[in-house]
């Protein structure tokens, strides 16, 4: 079987609801030709039931990607809301160790939780971000997280495939090592530094360092934040 | 080379500077007799000038392996400072999708790395408490973290050695899976459920849960509570 990209494009087509889907469509015929070409880059978690991967150069296979793929593009960022129980030995050295009330610690206790279901939501919002910028560059977001740790692939000017891997933070946790990045075509990138560890660094985000390929596309901070401020506020009238 | 217990126990009398840590030299002899017999359980991070590992067989490798329990028993688990730099994206999200205000959100960006930073210690402070309760016992903490995934050993009955593996969350992280826990003879435990998910349980601890043959010491939620709030006011005086 040979891939045939524009069967993959007509199986997108029919997963999409809207517009802003279908803008999505070469992308993931590029997600799946690079996987036709990769077989063993397509991260899958098989269930008992089913124990067959999806292979790209089949119509069931594809249609099993496409719906994963737009399922995941159409699954909000919101934060969630708080769905574990707080620790209440934290509360303890809260109170011994910095000073805190039993009552101050209540409060920080619920925003804590908040604040860690904020943070989780970053580095999808930085996905989405970079996509709504780059989505008509020659890059595609492999949305649906079955690239086994890659999170955009694109050609360079030999026409080589080139895959990022981005991450929020320098500590963020590590994705599983993937083959292919032992070759020189697997670039990483982070957002921004966990540590002060340069005193007088100007500034905690890496948007200047962005991999070549990546640059000019007008991504940045600011924009970024103007980004996350606009989904957010549109989710939240889906609330 | 056989493995010489009193050997042990009189090299790490040379490493204890008060009778506390000195009530710990039978557990310390205990935990390098389990190494001898089970070599690969040793986890020992080598380096580049040093690429040897400690041998409990040899008086040389007895004296990096104190050296490393009695440390790592001395150093504090008081809460650190923070140390990161809050990811400003994240007070964004919160102002956006739960309504606080910018003048909140800078006061909970502070108090959630307070929290965070209590929150790495309840699991050092766990096993600081168990072995307070269990130093007379037959059990033996393995302080130090250089038994693989093992945090205390005992015996049992048939004086087969018993290793155990203590969490303080259900969703605490995995510690590497070892080759001896494939057996019967690791057993696992952790203090408290992270999710509500049965409804009317009665309590989020699992005391009640201790393997067998760490019942009948007394240790309880609340015998916790007030060894870390001892445990943290003492540590405070000495800032």
């Amino acid at each position: 079987m040979i891939f045939d990209k524009e069967k993959a494009k007509d199986i997108a087509a029919d997963h999409c609801i809207n517009d802003e889907e279908r803008a999505l469509i070469p992308s993931f015929a590029e997600v799946c030709s690079f996987l036709s070409e990769f077989p063993s880059e397509l991260s899958w978690k098989t269930k008992k039931n089913n124990p067959i991967k999806p292979d790209p150069n089949t119509d069931e296979g594809l249609n099993i990607l496409a719906s994963k793929y737009f399922e995941s593009y159409r699954r909000s960022d919101f934060p969630a809301e708080p769905s574990t129980v707080p620790d209440e030995m934290v509360s303890v050295i809260m109170e011994q160790a910095y000073g805190y009330t039993a009552e101050e610690c209540k409060r920080i206790k619920l925003e804590h939780q908040y604040s860690m279901c904020a943070e989780n939501c970053v580095g999808n919002l930085l996905e989405r971000y970079i996509n709504s910028k780059l989505s008509k560059s020659h890059w595609n977001w492999c949305c649906g997280e079955f690239v086994r740790a890659v999170d955009f692939i694109g050609r360079n000017e030999k026409n080589e495939w080139i895959a990022l891997q981005i991450k929020n933070r320098d500590n963020s946790e590590n994705s599983s090592s993937s083959a292919i990045r032992d070759g020189t075509r697997i670039q990483k990138w982070y957002r921004s530094f966990s540590k002060d560890t340069k005193k007088g660094r100007p500034s905690f985000t890496r948007w200047d360092k962005l991999p070549p390929l990546m640059q000019g596309y007008g991504l940045n901070e600011e924009d970024f934040k103007k980004f996350v401020t606009s989904y957010i506020a549109k989710e939240k009238t889906k609330k």
